[in-house]
């Protein structure tokens, strides 16, 4: 009585479920803990970061601004950089545990890739570097400070970290990453196999090749993802996405998103793939950020079946019926001449 | 630079934390799977469940009656069962593997307790029953059918198990039991220790005794409540709660109910524990319902402190400021004359 | 300092208002009563309403079947036809007394248009019907019996004349109808100067012609629109309008339609126009339905000036930059060859 | 076939409705244009309107500040002025045309009542100021600027006065005022005989006395509304009013409050009369707000009839059971020692 989550439409997966596939234990890597975002023109983007979505500046360093989202238990979620051009950096993800960085680290190396311990962030310990195989940059790591709000920012109730924002969308969390890659397919691989993330959707052409792939390292749906990139460029950016608390939330961004021109790329409309209701724009730097909401939906199911769309399924566009837009196969971080 | 998780205030939790506390893995119980519901009038209570909450029958049986929320994947949500009075009778909970399962039999069985095998609901494999300290049926369960719909309640989208439907609230899922128990100390403790609960919230009395206590099995914030029984019985049942995806459908629900004559004991409002948004009901067996929103709070951190309230900072009521009703502390099932 | 409202932006009007023009006075028709819809497939057509749309049905006779929504204290709501063409049939207009009926026929008539009283319907007086100047039927008329819900729809304040349906979407009234017509100016210009619609905006195209005029008879901002025909047909209907109580019941309704079938033309998103919230669906028999949701926008300036959107305005799409879909200028009813 | 409106629920009025009483015409007052607040701390009472509501302060002038909500397209909304005590000052009420204006000036001199002429505000022509019989301070005017946004503030729709605030709640409109009076039933005839308000909803005393009453001059359902002063003192405030968009708006609100340290008296809840949803706080002066919305329910019959509601009925509470919170009768403004 063992069976095997195969690809397919949860309405037809009917079966007894008696033992998963072997995986490294979820949780090892506990969630991402913040990213790194370049920009060439970092005023104005972290004015975006702060005005438009209502995060709050905790530190600055150089060319580094470090900032949070209200509900982050951390120091911070994203840090902004300056850069001659837009793009993704590091990508830190939080390990459960010392004993879950470390295998996590074993793991990447028996895959045969290197890194190197680095302490240059503020707010958390040590973060050992390296990089997927398409090159975007990956840090693990564990210890952190648990954040502190200062008497202005503290909140109404002791089980939230910070108060909420009385100022732009006020975004509650960093909520997935969202990389180009030359090859999905390796690249998902690597996370899947040394980070021990799940993947629960992915697009596969009709020649087997597989166009984007959806994983997770939590009971959310998906917290990276990676997205075939149509240049053969590597280690690009998507999209960055912060999750809010409501729908309404998404349709007042938009509504502030129009009357302060910050540019709405689509939506306010809700994927097919993860049902999240999204609204994506470019901050000013060029980047492109998603708001997010996935309402309540979490995945529990210990075996969560890999969920496989097709292309003739996506060619219904989202779930409502929109058509994805085109600058959604276009534009990407760093742009590709 | 170790940190040992302290109850307290998140926003005076400044400490580098390098290792948490040993614990059972986090997964070996995936989440509460569902939950038997004694009433004295069956029919009136499945109309309730699928009229108003908007549930679907899938399969009776003698007495017993198996209900499914939409976003459920397994064969049924909760059991409605005939009983001379109201109260709850199983809670069936899912491990993450057969391993997972039996690791946490061993350890009820290292606690001292007896349980037993049976066979004896549709859907799911061999259950293994026992009783938490304050007498609530347990059962431990990992075989599991998933849930296929029939074409009428076939969703629109491939990732999602049912329609969502169109009558009544729609709840998306079960989404915690609030248990009444007569040492909430006691009782807790076992699940934390046997079963891998982790403890999130609780009540602390001025004279030390834990009033009420809030545990997880999964990144919800809680599943499993036990509030001390102002009584001293044993066995009883304090709620029953459902997810919906939006804090309007519960706005929509209290308006549903008050113009079909659903009691409405509280709410809509927001607890300052957890901050959950509520809607408390009866259902006409007399077991109480809450109909509850989360937004998207998560607890991702792996060391999430244990957050204590006081006695004082109780009296301040929920969330805004409504003072937490009489009948709250009256109002448990089965009645104790 | 007498100020003539002009066509403009509201930003750029900054005036003394004194007098505002003659025109008949405010209120002389109160609102639209309700429409007629007509449809080759009768029974799926009141099926989509009542099964989706969440109206009553409140009598049939013949081919007529009468339908409320929630909140109207009228008979019906809107009538459903057979015929053999989907399209638009008679609208009522509820004059605000005998007098004020009395007054609109006279305009009518001095505008060398006629007309003849029929007593055809339950639940109100006699009617006086006519037709607009591109063929679309309208009738007047004052007497009405206020709805009397019966036991089983009686709602729980005594302030709603029915209960909230637990069932569809929920909508709470006929909101507005969109004529297509061939000359909008002309038949705007009548409505306007005989029953005393005020237009509240319009698309002027570069060569100068009218291509769509909003008119009100209430302070919502708009009750009957009327669209530019392209095939240069006559008395044929863009789309028949139900106003929710809020922008989540539009996204509610989206999921519903996605999980049973609905055809969703476009949407949700918000006009430019208007700023209404809106999802476009197709019932059965052809028309469109749009569900809309204005806010608590309300017209309340009684001089509120003529707002004209630009060929140029109008190619920047709807509100958050969503383009028209192509159908909304290819698809009225009844369907020309 | 004549009805005459009749007190009662509106599931009981079946009635063939033919002409409606005599009463001014709807629409010689348009609605409110702006009031004015006293309050002891006019910095801290403006920082309350501008921070938490989302208000945009639009000019100073010795001890007044003028404010404006988004979606008015006037001057100003509110005058917060410096006094020793907080309070309602002037209530302005904008007339639908200079006629209109001659009209309720002369019927209030008809009724016995003097008034003069002032032109001491900003944006607004000459303004004739009299008081209800309890001493409230009224003033009827026609002539107003409209208003143009600066650079800054200008929306990105051209339909809309002012860009939506990206801080605070961002109300649309002050909506209503609810004064306290000596005697509602003759402070309520004068509004309703002399300046055409009309009554929707009454609560009568078991004993025949009217303890509350609303009225309107839109079609919004309320806009003045008087409770009787149970200090039996005159000109007194229970509060002023302010819609929001959305219901998630009034919880956002509460959130911001809670955080922010903003005293929340009650809510958010459901109004039975009425069927608002509501929060109350009070500002820094003193003077209690309301936040209020009241989905898409407007009064469109000519002859809606009065609802009056009994002692037994509002023992029930507010729509979903929540007791009328006691500082509901103690607290007005000024305090009454």
């Amino acid at each position: 009585m063992t069976a095997t989550p195969v690809p397919g439409n949860l309405t037809t997966l009917k079966r007894m479920v008696a033992d998963t596939p072997t995986r490294p234990p979820l949780g090892d890597i506990a969630h991402i803990g913040h990213a790194q975002l370049f920009t060439p023109c970092p005023e104005d983007t972290v004015a975006f970061f702060t005005g438009f979505l209502g995060l709050t500046v905790n530190g600055r360093d150089g060319d580094h601004t470090y900032l949070r989202t209200w509900d982050d238990y951390e120091h911070h979620s994203i840090v902004v950089t300056r850069r001659d051009e837009p793009g993704i950096g590091r990508t830190a993800l939080r390990a459960s545990s010392s004993e879950a960085l470390e295998r996590r680290i074993q793991a990447v190396r028996d895959a045969g890739l290197a890194g190197e311990w680095v302490e240059d962030e503020p707010g958390v310990g040590p973060l050992w570097v390296t990089t997927d195989p398409d090159g975007h940059e990956l840090a693990l790591y564990h210890e952190t400070t648990w954040y502190e709000a200062p008497a202005e920012l503290a909140p109404g109730l002791k089980n939230q970290p910070q108060a909420k924002p009385g100022h732009g969308v006020g975004v509650r969390r960093l909520d997935h990453i969202n990389y180009l890659a030359a090859d999905v397919a390796e690249s998902t691989g690597f996370v899947i196999d040394t980070l021990g993330a799940r993947p629960t959707e992915q697009i596969r052409l009709d020649g087997g090749r597989i166009a984007a792939r959806w994983q997770t390292f939590t009971q959310k749906s998906y917290d990276l993802v990676y997205t075939e990139d149509w240049t053969g460029s590597r280690g690009r950016l998507h999209h960055l996405a912060f999750a809010t608390d409501t729908r309404e939330d998404i349709l007042r961004a938009a509504d502030l998103a129009l009357d302060t021109g910050v540019f709405i790329e689509t939506g306010p409309h809700k994927h097919a793939i993860q049902q999240t209701f999204f609204l994506y724009v470019y901050e000013p730097g060029g980047n492109r950020i998603e708001l997010c909401n996935p309402l309540t939906r979490l995945v529990l199911a210990p075996e969560w079946p890999l969920i496989t769309w097709t292309e003739t399924e996506r060619k219904k566009g989202q779930a409502w019926g929109l058509q994805t837009i085109e600058s959604f196969h276009t534009h990407g971080t760093p742009p590709v001449g």
